[in-house]
């Protein structure tokens, strides 16, 4: 077992991870606070792993929340059936909520806890390989708004968060692939040794090796809390976590959010964010092919499942731009390792790099 | 004009209190974050102050978000119409809420801007003496769900607080009755001076004499800035400032907030802590006469305005702590000026404070 730690101040807290680690009943017992627990889970996950979780509680009261599954239903609607649960079933401010599944469940989670009678405590255990890398560390939590995704939210950390690499089992082949372009984006932007790493041992990965993979989500969360502990509410820094994210949200825009998973979008994008780079002079041509190598060795695509209009995934960006900042920052690559961002350069650049995939 | 500073650390923030606060545009200009604003208000307000605090801003985009009035809206639904201004209108991060309006309007703003895209800045122009002395201090913001009060919030604290007191003068007698109930209230619980002034004051106050507000405001303003410094989040001292509050809500929730107003259910309740502290030998007689004698003088009621069941004031109250807390814990008097947290008491002391009202 890993213990990592996320370095935020007075809201610091531990990342367990490793094989058997929801069995260790003490690490949830160590971390719950008050006498009152809800457990929010989803349809799929439920009957996999809900009861590990209830047989690893030994506290007064218990509720068990279970929403849909699916992005769909990461609304303020779904999230007011939490609270609900929450109301319906008198929970004082002395509960602690657990989330339990992937990244829906976690950001709606944790949400409800920011704002159930102003802020209780909560746990989350993460149940996809995306989840374990990327929701689990930062506190940000968010459901979407009909007009934009994860507009409505709120920065809340955890008091723990448990990603035990057996959970990996259940995954469908495809969801954990999604996840693997997370881990590939942590090593592109920050760390060339763990993408190289990557590239040695992606078939382990791949056949879900537990030491391999508890390597590779410990390294992820040590890159993600560095950076989020240098920058919690992503005033500068932080945006260098997007790598590749404005092309992916720009697909995902695009498509419509179907046939397509954000992972798949954002291995996509950071080929892009790599074109576009070396067109810039920056990285090597071999750089790219590194890049396109290893996500095509964790079975991610390349280009989009079908063919998109150039000038809709511009829209896109640039939609994208005026909700969220003032003008179009991009995340490029200086070298496999080394991420900055840009917001000087020219359209014709940008022509270009969207002319190498759409 | 007066300058009151919240001390809150990073989150410290000034409010502004006096006649003709809200024409002096600099001060608006001062506080506004970024280049865009959404002022929210609601029905009644727009027609007599929008214009006003339209005319004062100088910025590049100016949304307006009117709300129905009346606490029965401050719900999710209503909250997400905010959201649906925010995002159809196309608001960045770097966007200013300005909540325009009393109790209802401020919440649900703060909240709106603690949740906008994981949090935007927001100022508070409240218009009720409500609002000036008790929301626009503590960064408390919250929507009521069907199950409870305030029972989904934040705390969020403004750039700035604008009491202005000429606002008062188209505020109906009733409501401004039921400000001096918190006006009091600070008095009773922490500065006997400031009950005395009260008491010297109560005609003047009631004949909206503008010294005399700006006074009453500043020091409820600072007595609550104080407490609030000193316990942010309500784990101990903050609790003081529900002095009232715990018989008030009791008597809101047995006459389903019909027909008695916050202020009015919070004078009743003030005047039972002061019974029950009589009756627990820590208050004079002659000091709940002064309370009866200054509640009155400010046409507040001293008794509900219809007969209510006694076993259905100790249900509700006894509701009321399952939800929030523990056990029933109650703010009580020493003296006029000092009160206390007292959840230590008997049954036979509850039975006979309410026999003495209900």
């Amino acid at each position: 077992m890993k213990e990592l730690r996320v370095e935020l101040g007075d809201r610091s807290y531990p990342i367990y991870i490793g094989s058997s680690a929801l069995r260790q009943s003490n690490i949830l017992a160590t971390h719950i606070v008050g006498s009152e627990v809800l457990v929010v889970t989803n349809e799929t996950v439920a009957p996999l792993y809900l009861q590990q979780v209830l047989d690893a509680l030994a506290v007064e009261k218990v509720t068990v929340c279970e929403l849909p599954d699916g992005e769909q239903h990461k609304s303020l609607q779904t999230l007011n059936s939490i609270f609900d649960s929450l109301l319906r079933n008198r929970h004082s401010r002395k509960t602690t909520l657990i989330a339990l599944g992937g990244g829906v469940v976690g950001d709606m989670t944790g949400f409800a806890a920011a704002c159930y009678q102003r802020g209780v405590a909560f746990i989350q255990v993460p149940t996809t390989l995306l989840s374990q890398v990327d929701s689990s560390v930062g506190g940000k939590t968010a459901v979407n708004h009909a007009l934009g995704k994860n507009m409505i939210g709120a920065f809340y950390q955890p008091q723990a968060v448990i990603a035990d690499t057996d959970v990996l089992r259940t995954l469908p082949a495809r969801e954990f692939s999604a996840g693997m372009a997370e881990v590939i984006k942590y090593g592109l932007l920050a760390d060339a040794d763990f993408f190289s790493w990557l590239e040695d041992n992606a078939d382990s990965l791949m056949q879900l090796d537990t030491d391999a993979l508890s390597y590779a989500i410990e390294r992820s969360c040590e890159i993600k809390a560095d950076i989020v502990a240098r920058d919690e509410t992503e005033q500068n820094v932080r945006a260098l976590l997007n790598l590749g994210h404005t092309f992916g949200h720009a697909i995902e825009t695009v498509m419509q959010y179907r046939g397509i998973l954000h992972g798949e979008a954002v291995a996509i994008g950071m080929l892009l964010a790599a074109h576009m780079s070396a067109l810039a002079g920056d990285l090597q041509n071999e750089e790219v092919r590194r890049v396109k190598v290893l996500l095509r060795a964790c079975n991610l695509p390349t280009s989009p499942p079908r063919a998109l209009d150039r000038e809709d995934i511009k829209s896109a960006m640039l939609l994208d731009k005026k909700v969220t900042a003032g003008s179009l920052r991009l995340v490029l690559l200086e070298s496999i390792g080394a991420a900055k961002l840009e917001s000087d350069f020219s359209q014709m650049l940008l022509e270009e790099t969207l002319a190498t995939v759409f």
